[in-house]
Order: C-alpha cells, then sequence, then structure tokens
C-alpha cells in the first residue's frame, strides 16, 4: 500500500505539466527572417508544440492562413475566412508558445483604436528590453484581421511578395481574444519585434493576423518572459537559406500587412 | 528494503544529467550586442551556468578577462595572463554553454594556420546555418591569445573602444584545447556569428580568447545543436540600454581583437 501511494506521488511528479520546470520562458520554432524569405514548409508538429506553451501564435504549414494557440489549443484561420483546430500531426512553419501564466491584468471600459491601446500598453509594460505575453480578451468594436493563402510550388515567393494575395476580414462587435507578444528590438530577425497579436472569437469560428482593431470593454493580462528558445528548422530548404539578406523591411511590412 | 531500492532509483533518475532532457541545445546567458555597448556587469552565477553545460566560453564580471567551461568547471584569464577556477558564486556577465557530446572527430597531423584550420573546419562543417560546438585538443604551434582588464566605473566604455586595453598572450609548442562555437549569420546581435574560441593550457595555467594560431597535432570533435536558448538580465542597466544601435561592425571587432 505505502509502495502504491508512493508510486502515484512519483507518477504525479514525472507527469507533472512542463511549465512548472520551465516558467517565463518563450519557446519558438523556426526563424523569421527565413519565414520572410520563403521557408514556408512545415517541420514543428502541434502536438510537440502544444508541450512547450498552451498560449501562442504562428504560421500553418505552407502559410495556410494563420495559427494560434489558446488554452492548449491550436486553431487555424484560413484565407476563405475558416477558422479550424489543427491536428497534433499537423506541421507549423513557424510559431511561438509559453505557458500563460498572467501576473498582472487590467480593466479598460472604453474604446481605443489600435494606436492608443498600443500607446497604453506602453505605458503598462514599461522595460522596452524585456518579452512579454499579453492577453486581451473581451469586447471589441471592430476587428480587421488578415490571413495568406497557401503556397502551392517551390520555389516559394518571399513573404513581403504575397501581401496583395493577402485576405483580409472586417469584424463589427465581436467577443474573443486577441494573443500575443511584445518582442524586443534584439529579437528582430529571428522573431518579430513589437506588438504582434492574433485573434480568435469565442465561438471559434473567426480569426487571423491583426492588422487592425478598436476596443469596447477588454481585460488585457500580461507575463514577463525571462527567456526565450530558438529550435532551428532541420530541413535541407533552411540548411541552404541565405541570412545574410537584412530583412528587416520585410519583417514590419508583413507584420503590419502592407509596406506603408 | 523494496522502498529503499525504488527510493534509490527514483532519487538517480530525478538527478539524471540534464544533457539527457536538452540534448543538443545551446545555453547562452546575455545578449551579445550588449556587452558590446557596455553591459559589463555580471547577473548569471557559474554555478547555474555549469547546470546548463560542462563546456563554453563568456566574459567573466566586469569583462574581468575571459571565461572558458571545459568539463563541467570554469576558468577565468585575467589581463594578468594568470588562469585560476571562477568559484559558483562568481557572476558571467555574458556566456554559452553546452553538454559537449561530439558525434564525429578527425585528427590532424599537419601545421595549419588559423586561416587554413578554418577552411578545413568549412569543409568538415557544411551547413551553414547550423549551430557546431567545437573542441580541438592537442599540440599547437603557437597560440595568441588576448584578455581584457577589468572595467572599473560607471559608465562602461563599449568593448570596442577598449580593444587598445587588451593584453595579448603568445604561446609557443603548447599542448591545450579550443573550445567554441561555429555560429550562424542569423545569431549575430544577440550572439557572435562565425568561429569563436577560447583557450585553456593543458597545465591549466594560461587561457583566453583566441586571435591567432596554428595547430600541429590535434583532434578536432564536434556536436550539431539544434536549439538555443538566450537568457535576459534582470538587470537596470539591460533594461535601460539601446539596442537600436547597430553593432554587427564591433561584434567583428571584438572577436578578431582588432578593427582591421
Amino acid at each position: 500500500m505505502k509502495i502504491r501511494l508512493l508510486l502515484l506521488f512519483i507518477f504525479i511528479y514525472l507527469n507533472a505539466p512542463a511549465q512548472q520546470k520551465e516558467p517565463n520562458q518563450l519557446f519558438t520554432a523556426g526563424v523569421a527572417s527565413g519565414l520572410m524569405g520563403g521557408l514556408f514548409d512545415g517541420f514543428y508538429p502541434v502536438g510537440q508544440l502544444l508541450k512547450k506553451g498552451d498560449f501562442g501564435l504562428g504560421a500553418p504549414d505552407k502559410i495556410d492562413g494563420e495559427l494560434l494557440v489558446f488554452k492548449g489549443k491550436a486553431y487555424q484561420t484560413t484565407a476563405s475566412g475558416k477558422t479550424v483546430r489543427l491536428p497534433d500531426s499537423h506541421q507549423a512553419s513557424f510559431a511561438m508558445v509559453n505557458f500563460f501564466r498572467p501576473v498582472s491584468s487590467v480593466k479598460i471600459n472604453r474604446t481605443l483604436s489600435k494606436a492608443e491601446l498600443f500607446q497604453l500598453l506602453d505605458s503598462l509594460l514599461p522595460q522596452q528590453n524585456n518579452l512579454y505575453a499579453i492577453h486581451i480578451s473581451g469586447k471589441f468594436r471592430q476587428i480587421k484581421t488578415r490571413a495568406f493563402p497557401p503556397v502551392e510550388n517551390h520555389p516559394y515567393p518571399t513573404l513581403a511578395s504575397m501581401l496583395p494575395l493577402q485576405h483580409f476580414f472586417q469584424m463589427e462587435d465581436i467577443t474573443g481574444d486577441l494573443i500575443g507578444y511584445r518582442l524586443p528590438t534584439y529579437m528582430d530577425n529571428t522573431n518579430i519585434a513589437g506588438y504582434h497579436f492574433h485573434f480568435l472569437s469565442t465561438d471559434q469560428q473567426k480569426g487571423g493576423h491583426i492588422v487592425d482593431l478598436s476596443i469596447a470593454e477588454v481585460t488585457i493580462s500580461w507575463q514577463t518572459l525571462q527567456s526565450y528558445t530558438v529550435v532551428v528548422p532541420d530541413t535541407p530548404a533552411f540548411q541552404q537559406f541565405d541570412f545574410h539578406q537584412n530583412r528587416a523591411e520585410d519583417i514590419k511590412a508583413v507584420e503590419k500587412g502592407s509596406k506603408h
């Protein structure tokens, strides 16, 4: 009896969620400037990604839409506008996740544009060189998202050259969740510096990469991340990729959804 | 008796070396472009660093010389030329380590200059976008290393502006170990792209950052690393640091030991 109890405790200990061992770590699969340059083939299984975090965002295989992770589940919003659950076997081409354990939150009960929201976030998160995971949940007056259509044949174009192919989705008076990050300048190139959010509606039918928004009544919660890990794709396309080119402008344009 | 045996196995399991859980990962503390800009105050304890890897290199607190990790022990070579063991309590200002488990090795029995050695390494390690940990052990015809003197008062200068203060050490016909890495282009800025080696003589009396060398009879062994982690310093100086400045030229100059 004693042994069984002991074994039970040990079993619980060994199966304890990974976040207890790696708190406040951002896990990333892939290198953003490679994604900008056309490394669209998936390489990191969603099932494995969900062991590294329960909250995050990314790009599906062949950049077929946008990827979001919320409460331990992965979603894909495609260029058709449909949002679906991603199976564990799906391979992401780029993704970042963390175990979201917010330490602070505020409620905002007034309309703010995207620029005003980002200004507010700047004042709430004053450490410019920290990594922050940010969750904004509630009612939105309007949300504009985009999703890329999937690429088909090699050689793939650059992501910036695909901006004219983006599909945009305009939503009004909608409830849902923004999942995202503010990352510091020194992470640009391997990742995307600044604010970066994806959206999932409460009914899980709509989503995408945030291009524009205004909030109505939301709760903002956040967490500081103290480290980040980059997993390098073990693919021939990655090995042959030329990382010498500066893709900072592409990264900005793709995040914003336009070159201007 | 049964329980004791079980507890023993569990104890062994829970204390198993971390490398079995995180194989082929490069652990880094600090951001290289911050070090270039004068973030010289130590923040990461050597004792903690040695739990993340048994092989590596870095910069001591106040860049008082050069740091090296070999076979699970940390060494400091100061500008006086002395090499000493670093206590667990010492705080590194920048460091990278991994659990060195080489998968390949070659013996070289001829004299090669630094440029020739790097050409040979280029042919042995053909994947330009991979991370490699490299150990070169044996006899060297000559080795030239450098070490910085410690900074004293804030505000600290940039590391590139301290190049005239470097102390150089010239050694002839010496046995020892080169500990280092070849890191890909996309890691420049947060780390130092290209080859980067520190030296420790077999008698553990001499060391430093490699500026020049020629090998005589050595074994080269290496390992591919599939991911890297960056731990962000939780210090006011780091938070206030301006990472917008491009320090690529400084990084190159400091690695080479000169601006030319």
